[in-house]
């Protein structure tokens, strides 16, 4: 959440001048984003969000994010749309920064998501997951499951001063996931990080799914599993069966889960639970000096984890298992 | 420029509820303003600024503020104009802080003004000052003249080992302006900090002054001393004297400076220099663990400091006085 990049007046205005949106009305640093820094940018036609890509993003991935940003866009999805140079390019430089302007998107993220929250995000999922079906470019998932164990091993010694008896409980969960993670699961573009920050409302309505940057293939009910741990605990964190059943059951009318995808995903929770306590605990064990944003707490995750560990099944989560071999019927 | 306090969705849709302006589409902290938190808010109703007021604000000096920047916008300045409550307040209260609402003002700021831009500052300086001519509150300079002594005692024992020699040059100083200090000089309301962070042009046109928080009742043709301070030097710390008759000429324009107004302007440009100097010089010893905000250097102002004792007369400054008795003639 920082404007780590100043862009003047001039070297603004010059950038634009290889689009065709009319000329610089305003520009205001925002703080949106926790990785980049982001302009709200009003020109003669129209409002965009300028963003300066940051050290923490690959160049050489910037391509496959906004060719996924395009194609969801194109498809109707309430996602920014590239903006394209005259040249046609979607990525330019501004202030030795690689750089891309995207359409603004209306909308507000919301702090204390409801139900009907949780089930707009579920259906905004599902739409995003059928969207990228055919989409043409892929990227690894470099936070996957098969990176746990190695990011852990870099925070491991210091865990435990974080949160008492942290890395007993990690070793044994990472001995459990790399037993019992799932396979054979349909896989796709997945967004990884649709967290309540990323998502914009207006009114009940989602009117926009943000920030692509952790956007990847892997298991598609593993991108519902993170927005299980990002949307439905409270903040003292208790979880919310409501908000969870909602969430499920509005995906599931989109994009029908599989009996499979059903049984997995506990232990697809708990992976994506396990995957924010050990990026948090890595960014909390490492604050830069003069850092310009907070570093998250890696504690609520390794809770949300523990509570995972301990569901029955899938029916924990509010679904309805009882019908046996109702692939996908959620209640 | 920071965004101090974090205002969510659902105290700012209550908020909101007080003022007609329709219903909340998006909401972004901006990097904009030093002492106070910024949110760029876009209603059904239109574009606006919500300024929410930190510590270093005193609540009973803002109705000064608000009433001023409402005459300004009454009188065709392009001034943000205070949006009333449905109960007819200009003034609120959010997340515990006293807030406001004004109406989004295009343009940017410009960081290497031109003589085009400091012609158009001119102007719209003394357009402030007739359209504030018949403004009914006051409030007095508490940085005005009488202010820098004891303003420096906080920081005279540390001021060499910030710049050597300066504890002397302002020790100087401080003699030299108590007793040439002008008097009977137009006094009226002043904005005090008219900086180029505070001015926005649309092309080569001023489209808004902003930023009214020092704002007072002082001499008229300080104001425009600041601004020959804060406009007319280059990054070296040369002054450009073809920016300040361009801003000077078109100040006189508008409002014709009086031939003391004239004479008296090398010394108020060292009182501009000499405030400026001292309150960074103060703010510089004194940063706060975890400032937000990086404090600004005093140096540059402690050099304008030293070229406006060494000019020889208001003709330094690009007016043209060889015209004996010409009052307000400026080349």
């Amino acid at each position: 959440m920082a404007v780590y990049t100043s862009v003047d007046d001039e070297a603004l205005a010059a950038f634009l001048s290889d689009y065709d949106i009319g000329t610089l009305l305003s520009a205001k640093g925002i703080a949106e984003g926790v990785e980049n820094t982001n302009y709200l940018v009003r020109t003669t036609g129209g409002t965009f969000v300028l963003t300066l890509y940051e050290q923490r993003v690959d160049p050489a991935e910037l391509p496959f994010f906004v060719a996924l940003m395009e194609h969801c866009a194109d498809r109707g999805l309430k996602t920014p749309r590239p903006v394209p140079r005259r040249d046609g390019a979607r990525l330019s430089r501004l202030c030795g920064r690689h750089a891309a302007i995207v359409t603004f998107l209306d909308g507000v993220a919301v702090r204390r998501p409801g139900p009907h929250h949780c089930a707009e995000l579920g259906r905004g999922l599902a739409a995003l997951h059928r969207a990228t079906a055919d989409f043409a470019m892929a990227r690894p998932n470099g936070l996957g499951h098969q990176s746990w164990a190695p990011l852990f091993a870099q925070s491991r010694q210091e865990a435990d001063s974080v949160m008492p008896g942290l890395a007993a409980l990690v070793d044994d969960e990472l001995d459990v996931l790399a037993a019992r993670w799932p396979e054979g699961l349909p896989t796709g573009v997945i967004h990884a990080d649709l967290f309540p920050d990323n998502a914009f409302f207006v009114g009940r309505a989602l009117s926009g799914i943000i920030d692509f940057y952790f956007a990847c293939n892997d298991i598609l009910a593993y991108d519902l599993a993170v927005c299980l741990n990002a949307w439905c605990f409270e903040e003292d964190g208790a979880f919310n069966v409501t908000k969870a059943r909602a969430m499920i059951t509005a995906y599931s009318a989109m994009r029908p889960l599989s009996g499979a995808e059903i049984e997995a995903l506990p232990i697809l929770a708990r992976g994506a639970a396990l995957r924010f306590c050990l990026t948090r605990l890595h960014d909390w064990l490492r604050v830069p000096p003069n850092a310009l944003v907070t570093p998250k707490d890696p504690k609520p995750y390794a809770d949300r984890l523990r509570f995972h560990r301990a569901v029955r099944g899938p029916s924990d989560y509010g679904l309805d298992t009882a019908a046996s071999g109702a692939a996908g019927r959620v209640a």
